[in-house]
This record gives C-alpha cells, sequence and structure tokens, in this order.
C-alpha cells in the first residue's frame, strides 16, 4: 500500500525504504537469467538517468550562456550579416588591429547621425529592451509557472530532506526556469544564474526519473537521483566540478553519508563540466571561468593578511546586511501592494537598473572577470580601472558599486524572476576587494620604504602587490558572509579561478567572515528563506540545547490524540475526520502499540464505514487483542501499525534532534516502562531550531489543495 | 564519573557527547569577561591543534623524501665534499651538459680499478645497504613499535569508529613509524608511504592534543581532530589537498555529517601542503608529483575507450588476486615459523628484492613518474622506454614488472615494517596501463588506416596514442581495484597528475575496476585487514539484509544476562565478577528499566561492599522502588541506569544496522509493550557484517593485559 503524497506533504523515509527493499528483494528472487540481469537493467537505468542529467544540464548550461550573450548584445546591436549572431561571432575571423564593420550599433543601423540623437536612441533600446527581457521573464513566471521564481536552492534543500514538491520540479517549470533565466539575465538586473541551475539540473534528473518506475513510486530513490543531479548545476555554473560536489555535501546536505550518492554526483558533475567544455559556449575551450593572471608567478606576502582580513570582516558584516536587507524586502513586498504587482516591480527593478547600468555597460560576470585580472599594458586598460594616475576615482566608483549592488541585490533576490544570488555578490565582493586592493597599492607606491613593506622590493616600479587578487579575497569573504558556507566555497572559487597557490588566504578569508557573519546571525541567506516559507527542514549544523530534555518540548501523553485498541469502527471515523494530524499513537489500555498513519487508516476503513451498522464494529489494533477477543465482529487493524522508536523522557533536547536529523524521522514517542507519556513530530524540531528568527513563516505559502 | 578505557575497548560515544556537552554548558555559564573568553579560548585550542597538526605533518613529510633520497642514493656511492647530500645536491649549480665528479660511486671512491670488482663492488653495496635499511627499520618496529608496523590506517578507521587503541597514536611509534619508513622506503621494498604518513599524521595530532584536557577526557573530541589530521597525510603523500579531504571523507568515513570536522580536515590538509611547498623538497616548486605531459593539449579519442576498459577490467581482477594473494600470505606467516622470526622475513624480502631491482635501480616514485611520461625527444630517453624499435622488449618488461611487483607488494604489505600500498599499486597499474598503451601505439603505427584508428591523423608520425596518459588509466584501475575508493581515488589522481581534461577516462576506469573487483570479493584491502584483525568497525556500505529481522539476530532474553532491581548487593557483585560483558539490561520485574555498565557498578559497589553485611542489603535500579521500598538500608542504584534505545523485534535487520551506523550506537534493546525480548550489540552487527569472509580475525590480536 504506497501512500499518497501530495504537495505538501512529508515523506516517510522508513516506508519508502522498506518498500524500496522489498522491491529490491523481488528482482533477486526471479530465476535465471532474468535473475541475473534485473539487477542490471534496474542499476543502468539509474545510471542512464544520472548521466543523461549530466549531458543535459551541460547543454542547457552552455545554450544558456550563448543566449544570454546574444540577448545581452542585442540591446546595443545587431550583426549585420545575421541577426543570430553575437558581437563576437559576428566580429570573429578577423585579423588583430581589424576594425570591425560587421557589428552595427542601433542608431547606426537605423541610420540615426546626430550625435544626441544617437546616444538617446542607444540608450532608449538598451533599456527597453532590458524592461522587455524583464517583464517576458516575469511574465512567464508569473503566469505559468510560479514555482521558477527565486533561486531554488531552498526548495531543494526542503524537498531532499523530505518534503513534497513534485510542481517545483515539473517539465513546465523546468522550461520557464530556463527561459525566464536566460531573459532575467540578459535584462541586466542584479542577479546570477547558479542557484537556478541548480534547479534545472534538479528538474532535468526529475524529468528523467519519471521514465522509470523504479524512481517514480519511490520517493527516496528519486531524491537520492535528485541529490545527484545537484551537484551538477554548480558544476556547470561554475565550471568547477569539485565545487559542485562539494556544495551537494555542504550546502545541500544531500549525500547524508551515502556514499553511492555522493559518487553519483560526482559522476554526473563532471560529465556535466565535460559536455560544457566540449559545447565551449565561449569559444575559449576552457573551465575556468574567471583566470586569475600570474597565479602561479606571484608569492603573497605576510602583510598583506592586514588587508585581508579587513576585507574578510567586511564581508561578512556586508553579507549579514545584505541577507536583513533581503528579508525586509521580502517582507514588505509580502504585506504591500507590491504583492499583487510583481510583474510592475519587476518592470521598474529592470528599468532602474538599466538606466544606472548603462553607463558602463557591463554584464556582472564580465566585470567580475576583469576585477580578478591583474593590470596589464598588454592586455589593455579595463574600463580605466588600470589607470594609475585616477586611484581616488576608482576606489570611488568601486565602493559606489558595491554599495548599489547590494541594495539592487537584495531588492531582486526575491521578485518573480529566476535569480541567483552567486554572482551578485562575488562581484560585490570583487568590488570592494580590488578598492582596497587598489588602495594598497597606492599605500605601497607612496610609502616604499615603510617596514611595514620590508618584504616588497624596495623599487616601487616592481609590482609587489597585486590588487586582481584582492578582489578574489573580497568575493570570497562577501560569498562566506551571505551563503555561510566554508569548504565548497573555497573549492568553488580555487576551481573558478585556478588560483591553487593562494588558497590559504582565501580559506582565512571564508573563515573569518563566515565568523563574523555568524555573530550577526547564525543563518546564510538560504536557510533564512526556507524559515521564512516555513519548510520542515533541519539544519544539518549541530543544535545544542541549554539543559533542556525531551520532557521540555514533547507534548504530553495527556494532550495527544490517541487511538486505543477496541474503539468504535464509526469512533475511529470521526477521530479521522475531525484531527487532520499525519498519524496517531495506538495503545491498548496504557500500552504504546505503535503508530498509525491517518491516510492508511481512513482508506482502509472507508469501505468497512459504508456496511450498514458497521459503526458498532471493534477495531482491535494487536493481534493478539483480536484473536482473543470475544465478538466476531471486531476489525483488525493491526496490520496498519508501524513501529515507532520510543526513548525515555529525560533524554536531552540534543539527542533528540540529533536522532531526527540522522534517522529522518517524523515523530518519536516517549514512554515509561512500556507507557505512553508524549510524542515530539518534526514540525517541532524545526520550529525550535528556527525559533530564534523573527520572521519565520513570513512568506509561508498557503497549503496547495490538489484535486 | 569518566569511564576509564583501556585499549581494546570500545568508547561510549553517547556518554562522551554528554560529557562534552557539560563541559561546554560550563564554559558557557561563567560570568563576566571569562565567561566571554572560554569558549574563544577553547575553539583557539582546537584550531591550535589542527593549524600545528598541518605544518607539523608537511615538515615531516618533506624531511622524510629529503632523507629517503639521501639514503636511496647511499646505496649507490657518496658527494666527494659532503656525506649528507644527495646526488641531485652534490651535482647543483653545474652547467647544462657539464659531467658532475663530485658524486661518486662507492667502486670509484674505494678506487677499485677493475671492471668485474666495480659491478661486484657495486652490487654488494646496494644489496648490502638495502638489507641493512629494511632490517633497522625491522628491528626498530619490532623492539620498540610493533604498531608501528604495516600502513596504519586499518587501526585508523577502527580507532575513528570508536575503538580505543592510545598505544597506536603515543610518540614512540610516532618516532619509529617515521624513521622506519625512511629507512624502508630507502631498502627499495616494495612499498609506499602514503598509508603510514596518515599514520605520523594522527601521532602528531594525538601529541598535540594532549596538550589540552579538553580533548585527554573526551574521547569523541579526540576523534574529531585525529579524523581532521587523517586528511593531511594523504594530503603530503600525494600533493592533494582535496583528495585528502576526500579520502577521509570516503575511506575513513570520519566526517560522519559534521561539516564542521570535514572544514577542519580541509584547513589541516590545506596546510600541511602549503608546508610541503614552502619546504620543497625536490627543488620543483609543484604540488604536482607525477605532471603528465601534453595533458591540455591532447583529446582522447572514444576508441581508446577499448583498451581502457580492457584496463580496467584487467585492474579489477588483479587488485581482487593481489588481495588475496596479500591474504594468504599474512594467514601463512601467522600461522608458521615466520610469525617467530619477523626480521629475518624482512632481511630475506630486502636481499631478494634488492637483488633483483638491482638491475634498474629506480625507486617506484621514479619508475611511475617516468611511466606517466610522454616520450619526448627533448627529454630523454626513460630507462629504453622510448625506444620504438624495442616496443615487444618493452612490453615484456613492463609485463614482467607488474607481475612481480603483485608478489613483492602481496609479501611485503604485512611485514613487520611501516608500508603503505599505494605507491606499489600506482607502480603495477602503471606498467600494465604502459604496456598496453606501448601496444595500442604499435598497433597504430602498423594499421594506421584501419577504420578503428579513423579519427587519428592518417600520417603514422604524427602522434595519435600517448601511452603516458594510458599508465593513469592502469594506475586508476589497479587502485580502484585494491582499494575500492571512488571518488577520492580519481580526485587524488588528477591532482597528482594535472589531468583534469582526462578526468571522465579516469573515472570510467575507476568504476569499472571496481565493479569487476566488487564481484570477486566485496571488501578492499583495508577493510579486509580490519576483518582479519577483527577490530569492531562497521563499513560504511549499506547493509542489504535477505529478510532477516532483528529477531533473528538478537540474543533473546532468556540467554541474557541481566540485573534485576531489589538484587542484593553480593549477589550483583558476583555477577559483575563472572560475566566480563560491558554491561546489562536492568529490569524491573518484566519491565525494561535501561541498561548499566559493568564497569560504573563495580565502582560504585566497591566501597558497599568493603563494608561487613553489606551484602544482604539490597540494590535498587529505579528511584521510585528504592523510595517505597520498606527497607532502610537499601542501595540506590537508580543514577547509574542509562538510557537505551527500544524497537520492536520485527523490524528489518537494515534498519538495525542502519541505526548503530548512524547513532553509533554499542547496543540496541528489543522489547514488547515494556517487556524486554532480545538484544543485540555492536559485536553481533560487526560479525554479521564480515561473516562472509573467510578469515575473520585469523590475525586477530590478544587483548592486552594493562596494568
Amino acid at each position: 500500500m504506497r501512500p499518497h503524497y501530495r504537495d505538501g506533504d512529508t515523506i516517510d523515509w522508513w516506508h519508502e525504504d522498506s518498500a524500496e527493499r522489498e522491491r529490491w528483494k523481488g528482482l533477486l528472487s526471479q530465476h535465471g537469467l532474468k535473475g541475473l540481469l534485473a539487477p542490471l537493467l534496474d542499476a543502468s537505468k539509474m545510471w542512464f538517468v544520472v548521466v543523461c542529467t549530466g549531458i543535459g544540464v551541460g547543454i542547457a548550461g552552455g545554450w544558456l550562456d550563448v543566449l544570454v550573450k546574444w540577448l545581452g548584445d542585442l540591446r546595443e546591436g545587431r550583426c549585420s550579416y545575421g541577426f543570430f549572431y553575437n558581437s563576437v561571432a559576428c566580429c570573429s575571423g578577423l585579423d588583430p588591429g581589424e576594425v570591425c564593420n560587421e557589428w552595427q550599433s542601433w542608431s547606426n543601423y537605423l541610420g540615426v547621425q546626430s550625435m544626441l540623437g544617437q546616444s538617446l536612441l542607444q540608450s532608449l533600446i538598451y533599456i527597453a529592451l532590458s524592461v522587455a527581457f524583464a517583464a517576458s521573464a516575469a511574465v512567464l513566471v508569473v503566469t505559468y509557472a510560479p514555482f521558477a521564481f527565486h533561486t531554488g536552492i531552498p526548495e531543494i534543500k526542503a524537498i531532499l530532506g523530505g518534503y513534497v514538491l513534485d510542481s517545483f520540479l515539473s517539465p513546465w517549470t523546468l522550461l520557464i526556469k530556463a527561459l525566464g533565466l536566460a531573459l532575467s539575465v540578459a535584462s541586466g538586473l542584479s542577479l546570477g544564474k547558479e542557484g537556478p541551475l541548480v534547479h534545472v539540473s534538479c528538474c532535468v534528473a526529475f524529468l528523467l526519473s519519471r521514465l522509470f518506475k523504479q524512481f517514480r513510486n519511490n520517493e527516496t530513490q528519486k531524491r537520492k537521483v535528485l541529490a545527484a543531479a545537484a551537484a551538477a548545476g554548480v558544476s556547470v555554473a561554475f565550471g568547477s566540478p569539485l565545487g559542485g560536489v562539494l556544495f551537494g555535501l555542504e550546502e545541500l546536505d544531500s549525500f547524508a553519508n551515502e556514499s553511492d550518492v555522493m559518487w553519483r554526483g560526482f559522476v554526473t558533475s563532471v560529465i556535466a563540466a565535460v559536455s560544457l567544455q566540449y559545447i565551449d559556449p565561449f569559444g575559449t575551450s576552457k573551465l575556468v571561468l574567471f583566470q586569475v593572471s600570474n597565479s602561479s608567478g606571484n608569492r603573497w606576502l605576510a602583510f598583506e593578511l592586514i588587508p585581508w582580513l579587513g576585507l574578510a570582516v567586511i564581508g561578512g558584516v556586508l553579507g549579514s546586511l545584505l541577507i536583513k536587507l533581503n528579508v525586509a524586502v521580502a517582507v514588505y513586498r509580502r504585506n504591500s501592494f507590491l504583492n499583487d504587482w510583481p510583474i510592475t516591480e519587476v518592470v521598474g527593478a529592470a528599468a532602474v537598473t538599466a538606466a544606472i547600468s548603462y553607463l558602463h555597460r557591463v554584464q556582472s560576470s564580465e566585470l567580475v572577470a576583469n576585477l580578478f585580472q591583474e593590470c596589464d599594458p598588454a592586455r589593455g586598460d579595463f574600463h580605466g580601472l588600470c589607470n594609475p594616475t585616477a586611484m581616488w576615482e576608482n576606489v570611488f566608483l568601486l565602493l559606489l558599486t558595491s554599495v548599489a549592488k547590494v541594495g539592487f541585490t537584495a531588492w531582486t533576490f526575491g521578485m518573480m524572476v529566476p535569480a541567483g544570488i552567486f554572482l551578485p555578490t562575488i562581484a560585490i565582493g570583487a568590488s570592494l576587494g580590488r578598492a582596497v586592493g587598489i588602495l594598497t597599492q597606492g599605500l605601497y607606491k607612496a610609502y616604499p620604504k615603510a617596514w611595514i613593506f620590508s618584504a616588497c622590493p624596495p623599487d616601487p616600479s616592481v609590482r609587489c602587490i597585486y590588487p586582481g587578487f584582492y578582489a578574489v579575497i573580497g568575493a570570497s569573504a562577501m560569498l562566506a558572509g551571505v551563503t555561510r558556507m566554508t569548504i565548497s566555497l573555497v573549492v568553488i572559487l580555487f576551481e573558478l579561478t585556478g588560483a591553487l597557490s593562494h588558497v590559504l588566504p582565501i580559506m582565512i578569508s571564508v573563515m573569518v567572515a563566515k565568523w563574523v557573519g555568524d555573530a550577526f546571525g547564525e543563518d546564510g541567506i538560504y536557510a533564512i528563506w526556507i524559515a521564512m516559507r516555513r519548510y520542515p527542514w533541519l539544519a544539518p549544523i549541530e543544535y545544542h540545547d541549554k539543559g533542556e530534555t525531551a520532557a521540555d518540548v514533547m507534548t504530553p501523553a495527556k494532550s495527544l490524540v490517541v487511538l486505543e485498541s477496541g474503539v468504535l469502527l464509526g469512533e475511529l471515523g470521526r477521530i479521522l475526520d475531525t484531527w487532520e494530524y499525519h498519524g496517531f499513537p495506538v495503545m491498548e489500555g496504557k500500552k504504546l502499540l505503535g503508530y498509525s498513519a491517518r491516510d492508511k487508516l481512513r482508506t482502509y476503513i472507508a469501505p468497512l464505514l459504508a456496511e450498514a451498522g458497521a459503526s458498532d464494529r471493534r477495531c482491535f489494533f494487536s493481534e493478539s487483542a483480536s484473536s482473543t477477543s470475544a465478538e466476531v465482529m471486531g476489525v483488525d487493524v493491526s496490520p496498519l501499525v508501524e513501529d515507532v522508536l520510543q526513548l525515555r523522557k529525560d533524554v536531552p533536547l540534543e539527542l533528540v534532534v540529533n536522532m531526527f536529523k540522522k534517522l529522518n524521522l517524523r515523530h518519536l514517542t516517549f514512554t515509561q516502562a512500556g507507557e505512553l507519556v508524549g510524542m515530539i513530530t518534526k514540525t517541532d524540531i524545526v520550529a525550535l531550531s528556527t525559533a530564534h528568527f523573527a520572521h519565520t513563516a513570513a512568506l509561508e505559502r498557503e497549503k496547495p489543495t490538489s484535486p
């Protein structure tokens, strides 16, 4: 009897696991060749899903890059010999130094001559197209797939933790999310594609897993495939296969001790990275996105730890601030007129963002790539960043950029468009870091003989400080402040930049930023959003009680609705109709027999109740009672009684929380010499772990009423 | 009341965890500045241990390399201007093409003129010194620190799983292991330094952790530090910090869902790698040990998957064979005269190995490095390996090498010297792989126009097949066959060779080799050694029952020794003296009250028993019973009753095994309506999971009788 899950339910791990066990036993018990081949076929289905997901995500990621580049360029002009070429493809094949005449700006194409007319027209088209892209994304999301908004990582964490939300993974959501993501990234809004790519990846895996009954009918098997797939999203977004695996491990907590799931995640994420490399959307045939120049040549010096520690502290503080701002905006949005005008909000944000960013017209990813580069006369001046005479101007502009981006990101992350928070956070941190780097360099040039710079060569014209690497440090610190990840962040950053030699300072800055951030509030942005939506999810971090025991949290036996063996059938039906709990403890006298799920009981007794006079029959929950009972008409419901874990009520709360996490429990009973004294459910534990956060459930979705 | 653990015990995770919880609460409850600073100080002690371990292991690894190189060179000659220079250091500073006259072979140094005399003398000194090194290592190990033999990884796995073996981590063992390792590696025996370096790393961490009470007095805290340290050993051995972390995760299963421990492991292993790089023992300032040349330039072709799959299958079969041979040798050694002549055995093995390997005189690591290299006329001919006319000769020699090395490795791994199995396994696999690569290349040169080679350029003088990479594939397959690791192996190999572009074929070969190997026997070499020594360790792999329930494995209540509330004190003492179980279920009538540990009970009642006439007093295990009892002289032992998990006896065995693993349990009771029906202990579960292996406990150590 397979339980029927609806969106909003929590799965029963024990039941699903034992169903899988039964299925597997059935496979093995077949005779002859079939018995030999069936397990192989079974495994090959799983590998089919895993490998195809990897390839699919790699291709999706590659096409997304191509699409974004084309849409983004479209805001400025078009290719004279083909509408579907982006500016780089349009101008490819030229000799160095040759001027590209094939790429025409809109004013050029439309034949506008006057200077004023040109710049007016260009800016108007730029802003109009930005708004149009953003608005289309919003319309798509609002109208067709509300689940396609936002990053998707909070929902994936919840789903992997046992929450049921199948419409979040539907093919429809996949399509809208992918398309909407391309549009929203191209619109220039302050958002990234990383989280949404994880979502896309899970949708692909879900879609593929529907092909096979073994995943369709089993929630834990489905989740194992999703866990493997999630890693691929990060792998493609950053070109970081190992970072993806560690992201799955640390942030999604998805491999929970099962090394075979981790191995599948590794395979998916490598295959995704390889197929992305094969598609090669940027024509560089490199996985490293933001290569740090000179990373292997230069050694970092001890005194640089001072500015870097400063950056780490700023990253922690600013990260916390960004989270708090984002929460404030989200809560305000929900409770104000904005709630009814989501598309208008997106249009407004896109217009403002485009108007402001028109001045530099650089996509976030390009900005980050430039900020990570060291200045090199041979490679040109990155938007004036390398002009040594404009130090203060550059510092001011960089600081302004980061402050503005904090505001825009806090606003954008949560609007009705697909939006990731990684890239904007990296951009904020990189701007800050570059500013600090330029300042340090300026200080060194001004006082090359100061004792603090004694490790540098005395000649200030020799390069000693590399501001590009300061940008990397800033980005690490800011990311740590916002997401509170550690090891996966470091790995992603060093795969992203190729700077293995500098992994130690990255590590230190991540650690310090996380500490500082934790001092202002313990949760990262994803955990905050989970709490705001009140998904039944348990944070993997260790819970420490303050001396409480289970007795302080449990619902005592006298407040529990219990089913007594021997209850009249009519009475049982009434209880099941009245109380919407997932299930009830089953008692015989004062003894606890087990637990029985409401759904199953209702399905079981519904046909019995329909019979005339059935209400007066007695239901027995233990076999012995029903067989010894004098009544011939007793109903034996003992097969519906499930096993339940029992503890004494004096165990420390910490242990209880731990058991819920490690064993994926849904409820736990407390007994004293076999008598029920209380019960704790997963909901109680979730409430406990989000108790310190003021806006819990601020954005809770109404439980969907499915047919 | 802290339990006193002796070597051979298993720790009580629940008790240790709650002790740590109490300590932490005590720290937080302090007032004023002390209350603020105490947790900080606490954390900084932990980081001190972690960081110092990293630095220490990095330095140890660096010095080990230097020492091995010097000792190894000493077998052939000496430096004329200083005894303590190795051949490379002795000849450094010369212009290219200049002949090094400073490094003198022994015959040269001793002034032997005749050709025959020279080669006789050289080979004699070579063999004599090899034997001397190996013998010194064996004498050191046998006489001073028997725990310093072998790889150490099985023991570390057991210790991290809760086994107590403090003498395995003593400073004395550390010293002998490090010194013995240098000697045994330099002696040219078929062994590597990877596993022993993990052991050394854990010893360093243990030594440092003794400084602080928080680790000294708490076994779980101690294990968290050890888990972090273990990663550093692999990091230093292979220059692979991420591989180290993943090794800890996959093979040692040491981070079990605790991301803070994983982060510490990451920090230790990066710091270790950085300090090794800083010491720079080889003067290359590179972490990548066996750089694969041209790895980024060439693309692999689809048809190459055929020879690679062949290699993978061979790796799996040969890996299994190596394990079985090694087990046979180990069992024979234990049960024959060799058991009493460990040093003689080492001397014999060293003499034979040296005599045979004198012909090519290449250390394993150098051999592997050469096998991984592509032939390049500019870089010289690696021992004739690149001679295109000697194809069959080379293939024959390579196959011979691998077969001989399988034999030597199976013999050596388990002798009384420190010995790792990674490097010899890599050498075997690399030889095989290179042979297959050379054959494929020969085939291509013979039939360049065959359809299978259609992806290659038609001109056979253009290189299409890179035999060096075949060696990498062979090494991966062989390693997977022997260790049965997956993800950490792939990461180690690509960090080792720098061949990120070829990670997909490495992955495939590892997977196939593991599947093939698993078909011949499910466990890797470390798990086999754990079973042979019967350490109480549970494999992290999923256990699948065949329909058994707990009832089939549990000791039924009627066969259990239980303590009844109300037992006479004298009788209790007698029970405790008679039965050497770790503890006993405590009953009141037929009701299960809990569990009580033997050690604690004995300590508690010993002073009471000493009083005259005390034997007739009654002991009560529940407070209510002792307070309502009419007897004034009743002894209240209720504080010694521990909580115990209760399940119904019909739960599937798989779930029981899972609970033991996830919750680190030591025992589990089964009740029916509060009445005890049976009990399962960790020992039962371990026996269950090693039941399929014939030589379980073949090498079991006698339980040490400590004072």
